[in-house]
């Protein structure tokens, strides 16, 4: 393997190839299994995180599960692979969204339970196939919001490491550099998890981009000496009206961008518009443990007792939002997504 | 010493006692000493910082290098603390100020070079008592800001451990509190170097003020979710038209504020204001080195190759800022520094 490529997740040889993402970005260790446990380890130890990944290796553990499995025990050993994988991590939709896929396959297959691992194999790969299509149509369709070689600031990690293909926000990106449109990517490091220090820096190294990381608090200062033209971001959630739920910060980044009349982009397959979410309103926050402010890779930087307040997401109104990228189209404001 | 007092500098029995600041918040270490190399070694090695705190320790180092030395030695024992702390640290302002004050007054003891070390302690304390008057000053002007009972949300560390007394921002806050006036502060962690989580945090622990941490890029969120009533920080230098630098992250929280209808507010000593600097645009910005942000407390996160953009601090222009509160009044914008 050249030293440049890399890859999150590969299927070879009836084998899962993992990256360890909790090593990166100083090391890159790959990991081979057709143990569905290990998978499931590998979700519970964010070895392998980004919901719609998580999605893509759940199904491929459930589909190894039933590998060289006699016919009469299948039933049973799918549903303990079903249980173990579906207890890995609480509130990753893509993950049950994947569960469910296989257990309709299996249903359907009562007929043909020897052929089981191809049938579920053949899904697993089909789920996976998709998400990397997705990725490529919303790079292709992102071309658009360029307006000429362009600097770009990015905030948490969205690309190949989150995704099955090159992710969403990353995605525009690299198919933007890949034309000749991208000067440099600014990414945000992205505390309190370090997701742009560790994952996205890795990801722009790798694709040859030019990049610089700075703290969270530094955007303002970029803007300030107009050295950024555009942000763009991934959404974690995006209501019918357009506004968008993402990591902690992003809201942030789209105030600045109003203050300094820089657009501000949000890139996500429509998988992501909850039709139940009218507005932002009707998301709710989920406050993260005072551990990921207080200490750092389990060392500790100040006392247990120290209060913190540490959201793991913030909304960003609709109207500060440019264009919401997707598969399908761009959406420009005022969004009214169909329920 | 009951276990909420500390302070960050004293002197007693012809003896400096400094708390080790790199050990906090997790440690709280007093270091006696009346050895001026030692003095000057707590100076590099950051165990005591904040530029006037910086300032009186290398006075009280000046006065204790002369105790005891016999006439005919004190001139050239003099000279060799004074070059031993003047190289330090190299863009310290009151540290400059500090030495330049124990140079006159060392001069100005021709005739009486026996007494010269109660002449030089003399000149230590008042440098000393008059930081912690100005300190007051601040803090007591500061109850003008007050509308109510307020949470208030600052960035870096401008407490006692910054300064000879109760510090800057930290003042008002602290007068603040002890009027009844403080419901709540929110304290930015303050990346890259965490003075927020580090520093900050102790003080605000130490005077018993209920407090939070937060990542900067929460700051936001607090803000939409009307959790802030005002914002304060302390300044590096002021313009005569009153833009700011300050901590980098410090415009960003202006821009902030702006957007979300919050007032912001500078503490500064007059002393701050730089009278050969018209506007913010004359203030040259540093950069820093790649290690703060590619480490995390010291623990290497990316590869030292990796690029990374690294302001020290940034400027907030002057109609960002709602009151610039120093030991002589609160002034308001629009600010005209008389040079």
């Amino acid at each position: 393997m050249n030293s440049k490529e890399y890859f999150s997740v590969d299927f070879k040889n009836d084998k899962l190839i993992f990256l360890d993402q909790t090593k990166l970005p100083l090391q890159e260790n790959y990991i081979e299994t057709d143990d569905y446990r290990r998978i499931a380890e590998a979700i519970e130890k964010l070895e392998v995180r980004g919901a719609p990944l998580i999605g893509i290796i759940a199904a491929y553990g459930i589909a190894l599960s039933v590998k060289d499995i006699p016919e009469t025990e299948v039933e049973e050993q799918f549903k303990k692979a079903y249980q173990r994988i579906f207890k890995t991590r609480p509130t990753a939709v893509n993950l049950f969204f994947a569960l469910n896929e296989m257990q309709k396959v299996f249903d359907k297959s009562n007929n043909n339970r020897k052929n089981i691992y191809n049938l579920l194999l053949e899904k697993a790969k089909e789920i996976h196939r998709e998400d990397i299509e997705k990725c490529a149509a919303i790079g292709k369709n992102g071309l658009a919001i360029f307006k000429k070689k362009s600097s770009i600031l990015t905030h948490c990690n969205t690309g190949k490491l989150a995704t099955g293909g090159d992710g969403t926000a990353f995605s525009v990106i690299k198919t933007g550099f890949l034309s000749g449109l991208v000067e440099h990517v600014y990414a945000d490091e992205t505390r309190p998890l370090l997701q742009g220090l560790r994952l996205t820096s890795f990801e722009l190294e790798r694709s040859g981009i030019p990049f610089s990381i700075q703290t969270d608090s530094m955007a303002a200062s970029l803007m300030q000496q107009n050295k950024i033209d555009f942000v763009i971001t991934g959404a974690d959630r995006i209501a019918l009206n357009g506004d968008s739920a993402n990591k902690i910060g992003t809201y942030n980044l789209a105030v600045l961008c109003a203050h300094h009349d820089i657009p501000f982009y949000i890139a996500a397959p429509t998988t992501t518009i909850d039709r139940k979410m009218v507005s932002g309103k009707d998301i709710e926050i989920e406050y993260r443990g005072k551990d990921e402010i207080l200490n750092f890779n389990g060392i500790q930087v100040a006392p247990e007792n120290y209060s913190t307040y540490s959201p793991a997401f913030d909304v960003t109104p609709s109207h500060l939002i440019t264009g919401i990228i997707t598969e399908e189209k761009v959406f420009s404001f005022p969004y009214n997504f169909i329920q």
